[in-house]
């Protein structure tokens, strides 16, 4: 099993706190915004007596409800094409584990989410990158790149749409060229969709579950843990269309038994939360996302992926090793007691060498403390010898 | 994957409801007992206002807390040696996943409970079956069977005990035996002791955890599905004093996030249960299989594995084939408009043929159901033609 490249950080935090210095920490995906209120009542409130399993597949209700989000985003499904699951990581695991045997190969753009890699791993699954780059903010890249690396094993593409790390969000055009391929090489295609809520600018998020023709390919994998801001749920839910794929998921999911009951409340009590939540997130990430990025392009020699969705940028520094910068904010640096953490991009892509000068940084922390961060990189670029 | 050997008689019974038949449930191992108060009201009562990803190894407080319960049954751990799991069923995954690579070999005494198949299977693992007997009452099969298997490939035994489907709880001196076995051939034991609190007649649980010497070799699966009767809680873990253990299965566990939140909230409110609770809960289970199988004693040519633990019992039937059976009951059998689902025992073997004749019946119903149901199938037997 391949460790997450911020966990490897995680020490040098540590260490760095002990010592008294603090720490703003640009390096993780928990924002900080609260979840709703609707969905928190509903667990306080609620009056079970025997904490029982629930349905392998999730609470009829809670599927029924979701089926009716999906529809007001058109993408329009039954309740018995979705299962629910411990987080989108579980979904993920179901999926590569029901559409690939061990030794069978996924392509993914890269960078990409890097837990992709410990799912693959734990099935026997090889990942098979296809490098995006910054200079287009990481659009997606030509069909040819994807189809010189099919191969006999090759079984799936897997899309992060809008990206983790890159913020990018695919185009509808984007999309259609994905399918077709899909449809052309027979290959499923893997949406992970955990992002869907979080776009900028007026711009529209493509599922892939509103292509039409697709039905046997498309797998949308989704979870509440960010639309709510309840990561600690463990809630989120794989969709498709395709009734094989749905029976072999439910294999893997009968042998964990069920998702959890409360989660599962939370999560339905969240399907009625009022559309203004939604409104002054986006509006709060997009503040954030600005000044992120007017502060940023202050700085010399510093070129960003601009971000149209989720809430992650990649930014490629004036430095050769990213892995060893982060190191050295966190143990040698500091602009009075303070420093930042960051993630460190190589981790996120697969093909080695690639990523090395870039960092990732998530904006899920209010505008001042963003701001400061900034300042403190801007700062310690200056001092870092490399 | 392969399927859960209940899942399949579902659509009967499904079927026999729809045409309006009460279905006395024997299949199923949820039980009706309350969950402990203390647990539910800390959830009701909890104060977040971000649901946040917990830990990834488990929330620091519940680990500190649920090392305090090992010590009290004489199991002394650090809360280091504790990777909190969504359901000791992720737990068995992770160890699974950590101690084999794709094609080695895990010893399973059987009949065991389903699911390892399922576990074993998604992470490319073979089951290899060591055969236990209902004449000593599924008892541990002498030393030399397993030796007989291990290969170069073996990298575990592992056994549940208390058993799910025998009821059989291992004796210290069956614990030390295989434990000797695993320094021997330098295996690891692995022991799903999510039963431990449900023994029986004044006999002892033994931990593979308290043997000394064995600190490298044991993993301890754990779970509060069963002990405090919260299943949708979806809260269990492992346990190794093995360090490299603990980093891959951490490696897994960080993949996947966090455990639930809420449900850990739960779990650890839970340890505060009064010893009232285990003591009502263990006198209505030995009240239940008492009844249980004074009354199936009744029913001629009929075999019982006599439980000392959990909640399960496999019953030798007058008839062939027992998949058959349970079908037939579902399908064209009744008595009053009533009749029994009870889980065919052959799923629960890794040997081809065994089993065929034999049913697990789950006591987790109260003592007028259970009377009722062994009548059903008293005159079912009667009736079944085979
Ligand atoms: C791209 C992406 N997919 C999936 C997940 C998994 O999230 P969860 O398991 O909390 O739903 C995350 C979490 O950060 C993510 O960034
Ligand atoms: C023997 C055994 N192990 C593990 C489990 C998994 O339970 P959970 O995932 O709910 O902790 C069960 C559930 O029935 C079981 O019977």
């Amino acid at each position: 099993m391949p460790a997450s490249p911020i966990r490897k950080l995680v020490p040098f935090a540590e260490e760095a706190k002990r010592k008294g210095k603090k720490v703003i920490h640009l390096n993780i995906g928990q924002p900080d915004i609260k979840t709703p209120k609707v969905a928190l009542d509903a667990v306080k409130n609620n009056d079970l007596e025997v904490l029982e399993y629930s349905r392998t597949e999730g609470s009829d209700t809670y599927r029924k409800k979701l089926s009716g989000y999906y529809a007001k985003n058109d993408i329009h499904i039954d309740a018995a094409d979705i299962i629910v699951t411990t987080g989108g990581s579980e979904a993920l695991s179901f999926a590569m584990g029901s559409i690939a045997d061990h030794g069978d190969e996924i392509i993914i753009p890269e960078p990409f989410y890097a837990n992709y890699n410990g799912f693959a791993t734990a099935v026997g699954v090889n990942v098979v990158p296809v490098t995006s780059h910054i200079d287009n903010n990481f659009a997606l890249p030509p069909i040819e790149e994807f189809e010189k690396l099919i191969t006999p094993k090759t079984k799936a593409i897997l899309i992060c749409n809008p990206g983790n790390p890159t913020g990018y969000l695919y185009t509808e055009e984007e999309i259609k060229k994905l399918a077709a391929m899909a449809k052309k090489h027979d290959l499923f295609l893997v949406a992970d969709e955990v992002y869907r809520e979080f776009t900028y600018d007026g711009c529209e998020h493509h599922s892939i579950l509103r292509e039409e023709g697709l039905e046997a390919h498309a797998i949308m994998i989704d979870s509440v843990s960010k639309r709510y801001s309840m990561c600690g749920a463990r809630i989120g839910c794989l969709v498709t269309r395709n009734k094989e794929v749905i029976q072999t998921a439910l294999k893997f999911a009968q042998a964990r038994l069920s998702p959890p009951t409360y989660a599962q409340i939370a999560s339905e009590a969240a399907l009625d939360t009022p559309q203004q939540y939604f409104d002054e997130v986006k509006k709060e990430y997009v503040g954030r996302r600005d000044l992120l990025i007017a502060e940023l392009e202050k700085i010399d020699g510093v070129k960003i992926g601009r971000p149209q969705g989720a809430f992650y940028c990649i930014v490629e520094l004036p430095i050769e090793d990213a892995d060893h910068f982060a190191q050295w904010l966190l143990k040698e640096y500091s602009l009075d007691g303070e420093t930042v953490m960051v993630a460190p991009a190589g981790g996120f892509y697969a093909s080695p060498g690639l990523g090395k000068n870039q960092i990732r940084i998530a904006y899920v922390l209010e505008k001042e403390s963003l701001k400061r961060a900034v300042k403190i990189l801007k700062e310690a670029l200056k001092s870092y010898k490399g």
